[in-house]
């Protein structure tokens, strides 16, 4: 996978799951594609305060959208859960490999 | 693997990268303890201004610091990591079961 290393769109991923609302949405719609009102209803919000998380969401790469007729549907957009778990995945790997390099230190002590 | 459920710490925990300061100093300690110096350093900023920053990701669970002597040094602790890493894997999960019911509603069709 491409590892993402655009500063700003990190800094709009991140940021967007900074917040409690819009990672209950972003929950919400990995379990299916939803409209605005079935989005902001469980979580008690009024529909402007809902269409402003999931624009941040939209611009986190997190969501997109789609209207039909009258109703605009949001759905989740995987590449920046993907791009975000590989970021989190390498500082892992690294932090792995100096816990073996200080563990051959120990060892050879 | 337990997974954090406290809001507010997992608003603590994607706030803290969402800033590209802090990702590199994550980065760079993933891969060895450093004084506060040597992360400001490679990154041209103030010292106080690293102390900032340090301060967040202390806050978002993803350092601890200990003083010796003089020299306060930063570590990385690894459980943010894996928390981080468990909430986004759990919604890939969903993403995928709700593919998988697509894909089983569209062949039975």
């Amino acid at each position: 996978m491409r590892v993402i290393s655009d500063p700003e769109r990190l800094d709009r991923m991140f940021f967007a799951l900074a917040d409690v609302h819009r990672r209950a949405m972003l929950d919400r719609l990995s379990r299916g594609p939803a409209s605005v009102s079935e989005l902001a209803g469980p979580l008690g919000i009024a529909l402007p305060s809902a269409v402003k998380h999931l624009a941040v969401l939209e611009h986190g790469g997190f969501v997109v959208s789609r209207k039909v007729g009258r109703v605009r549907t949001y759905a989740v957009e995987q590449k920046a859960l993907d791009a975000m778990e590989a970021w989190i995945s390498k500082r892992k790997v690294q932090l792995s490999a100096q816990f073996d390099r200080l563990d051959v230190y120990l060892k050879g002590k």
